[in-house]
């Protein structure tokens, strides 16, 4: 078995022009006949299917919600995990520059030859079977969503989840600006005071200073009060999806 | 016939489900059901479809050309173009505050049912048929298309121009800044010395001023040397093409 045939099986579709695929894995650093015009295509009919599957899924979303919930589904860093459940790395292409440095590795790079993949799929057999492709990798993503919180920052979904218990907003004050104009630290604090809480933060902007603070804030006032005002099960589920979500972004931040 | 069989004439389309129509046409100043969800959706199926249209008709242009021209095609200007030819304004349903602002001549409201009726045409008989609705109305749109020229700013299509004469770079030189620091004017020049041209431009910025000046500059290159320097008839008619969009800007530019 050819290696691209077993990323066939993996992509659960066989090429009836299999030197689409070859393409799509090719890398501009490898050969003339490389994947970005693929790439241009897959990802507007990933944009398209993934829109269509929001649209169905969620009859009740406005379309800043779906457009907000689409952004992270198709930004680089979800396509390189899909990808990565595919090890698309074992099969790109890439120059000799790039092999050296770890281009196999690089978010960008596997998530341009994913989209290339959808892309050949579309010329190969048609816009269906690019969707049968699309969502049979997108499932298992769309399950773990949670509409409601995907794609906010921590300072959207403190504020919620504050309004959501009937609390004031946070106030957030500046305590210091450490260093010359530009690199300067921003070191500020975000209080809660019904709840007790003061959790200080140090960023390169304010905005950033904001955000984590925001983000350790929501941690400590999920522990403070856990159960919602109105306890109906739709608003804990959701809930408990939101600690997770904002856990993640802590640890992004964190670098961890 | 009621005015909204009229509509599916003018699109080519006779809607299965006729609610799906009325609602693309429903901005959201007049009832709940509005477009705004099926314009998420058609914004995506258009975009996809002008990809695929560009990809199969400019074999040779890169990922950033089709990107470029796509942009142009679906911008809000563009939709709002072929809005009118449908005399889409006739048919939309608004509120009564949009009714008496004129908003049913206004590009947004124009552009957004638009791309709605494209999300209903898809929900109705799928993508084959949304893609034939919209590759019958670009038609006309991608016929005058220069694929080198379109959407490209008068800065760059002056260089363009001067480097396929092997002529050198215009030089652009700041005379004077006028006003407060809030409310600056720019007066510049643009010159190209073997050419004997001059051209003086204002702009509340620097780069507002150039491009004025380098739109001025590019008319007058192209009238003293029309032809280029290798005469081949591809290169003849896309610099035809190239002063009618020069021209165009011009006039956007003043106003007119």
């Amino acid at each position: 078995m050819t290696p691209l045939r077993l990323l066939e099986q993996r992509i659960d579709h066989k090429f009836t022009d299999p030197a689409l695929l070859d393409q799509a894995v090719t890398h501009r650093s490898h050969s003339g006949k490389h994947n970005e015009r693929l790439e241009f295509l897959g990802d507007s009919v990933l944009n398209f299917v993934v829109a269509d599957l929001l649209y169905q899924r969620y009859e009740r979303l406005d379309e800043g919600d779906l457009s907000r919930i689409r952004a992270n589904l198709v930004k680089q860093s979800a396509l390189a995990d899909i990808a990565q459940t595919l090890a698309l790395s074992e099969f790109l292409r890439l120059g000799e520059g790039e092999l050296k440095s770890g281009g196999y590795r690089r978010p960008s790079i596997l998530a341009d030859a994913l989209e290339a993949i959808f892309g050949a799929v579309f010329l190969d057999s048609g816009f269906d079977e690019a969707r049968r492709v699309i969502r049979r990798l997108y499932e298992p993503v769309l399950e773990s969503v949670d509409p409601h919180t995907l794609g906010k920052d921590a300072k959207t979904l403190l504020q919620e989840f504050l309004q959501g218990r009937k609390l004031p907003l946070p106030v957030y004050t500046v305590l210091a600006i450490h260093g010359a104009a530009h690199d300067q630290q921003f070191e500020l604090q975000c209080s809660i005071a019904p709840l007790n809480i003061q959790v200080t933060a140090a960023g390169g902007s304010r905005r950033a200073a904001e955000q984590l603070a925001a983000a350790e804030a929501l941690v400590q006032a999920q522990r403070a009060c856990p159960a919602p005002l109105r306890g109906k099960a739709a608003k804990k589920s959701s809930q408990s999806a939101l600690t997770v979500a904002v856990e993640q972004e802590r640890m992004k931040r964190k670098g961890t």
